[in-house]
């Protein structure tokens, strides 16, 4: 089962998408969908009004999550090709709901920097409220997978220790077009890629993963509760611009497309932002 | 002007606190409030039922803001005491929801770990949606300041180089008891301790912050949209129990109050959690 938030003449509303039609399922967005504690079932019963599959408007898949954690250097390839160790812990940051764009929006590259970057990213969504989750609990948590670019802004991200303010710029971060639950999606790696222009920029396979989904949902429910609709950005693999020699950034017009086998594609085209 | 969130056998409930009573502005909670465009005129004119403000029970102020951002090294003298550079930027990081407890609840020390510390943050919280602000905008966006303790999980903090996991532990950080608006504060610098069973563990004035509390907001709207409720710790004081010799952290049991004169008091006793 895929599920989206969409856009509509009258607001935002959760969707059941099938091959051709979606299918309202009466709540505002992802989020209060994922609130119902028989989720899951709503959604497969969903018959309210339907949409094209064609002409769907894609909001942020949940546009205002109580959480969108972020997770560092947790690609087995990338740690390497950077020459560090393996991790010990996940490196975990944070990012806020205005940063999110929708799948098909534009990815706003902010005046005050020429310097923002691209970082495909697996990204889970938490189905039911979990705290001191074991491996089994920690996976029935999930609802599914989506997919999420971590675009980042590399001066800012550096000015300090902190990652953040170079992760939450105004409209950066597209995320979606739609979660995809566990049972519809194969066993093992899944692959992972973004093109920019048409170039493939970065290419690699999710089981490349150090830290995996679930591992990510047992770590941070011993620190606190997750909840429906919270998002875990699980990290990204080789390939970004900033690495490169010379360093390559997103520029004003450029189109990035960002894949996840199975999983979703979102496409974006960069716009510098306008005062 | 004095405005909390209070709990209710009922649920949140708004108030605006006055010398001995406290009276319902009819919103869920200050968010709520601060997201009416004449949350001022309204909370002023508030007439609905009252309560006796010896006997409130304080929620967290804002329980579920978009944003907790957090400054740290924002201290001339604790930056000057650690033999630290005084910053160009300030360095942000985040914080989740369910980290938050009221002014007078219990502090959880996590079973995870025997080294958890107190920061307390003179806090500001946003009235008005603002973008690109300038001073003028930026100190109009502020609705006005608080107390937080900002208890810090110091070896998941330095578990990796981002501080996120230390900082959002679960019923960690107290915020409130309400906030107070500018207007009925003085210029100028404010009395900001910590005590830990009576001893004053922290004491400073808000005029060593290096970044204020406007240019925070001038800072950050430039990354993105700051809204009503949005919660900006303005970072700490020396005199933290982890860069003591020998370090000291809190116990089980131990009574931390946290305070800003002029501002609020928070009064939390600290219990190790139980599974």
């Amino acid at each position: 089962m895929r599920l989206a938030t969409i856009r509509t003449a009258t607001g935002h509303r959760a969707v059941r998408v099938d091959d051709t039609t979606a299918v309202e399922t009466g709540d505002a967005d992802v989020r209060a969908l994922l609130e119902r504690p028989d989720w899951a079932a709503h959604a497969a019963a969903a018959a309210g009004p339907t949409h094209d599959v064609a002409g769907l408007d894609y909001a942020p898949l949940v546009p205002s999550p109580e959480k969108i954690v972020c997770v560092g250097l947790n690609y087995r390839d990338h740690v390497l090709e950077m020459g560090n160790e393996m991790p010990e812990y996940p490196t975990l940051f944070g990012k806020y709901a205005p940063a999110l764009v929708g799948a098909h929006d534009d990815i706003v590259l902010p005046e005050a920097s020429d310097k923002v970057d691209w970082e495909a990213e697996l990204t889970v969504v938490i189905g039911t409220p979990v705290r001191h989750a074991d491996r089994a609990q920690a996976e029935a948590a999930i609802a599914g997978y989506t997919v999420l670019n971590d675009v980042s802004v590399r001066d800012f991200q550096r000015r300090t220790g902190q990652f953040l303010q170079g992760k939450t710029f105004e409209h950066s971060t597209p995320l979606g077009p739609w979660l995809v639950t566990p049972d519809e999606l194969p066993e093992g790696g899944w692959e992972i890629s973004t093109t920019l222009d048409g170039e493939t920029v970065q290419h690699s396979s999710t089981s490349e993963l150090v830290f995996g989904a679930v591992d990510l949902v047992v770590y941070l429910s011993a620190i606190l509760t997750l909840n429906p609709g919270d998002v875990i950005a699980t990290g990204t693999p080789g390939g970004v611009g900033h690495a490169r020699t010379p360093p390559r950034y997103l520029t004003d017009g450029a189109e990035l497309v960002t894949s996840i086998a199975g999983v979703g594609e979102l496409r974006n085209t960069c716009r510098k932002e306008k005062r």
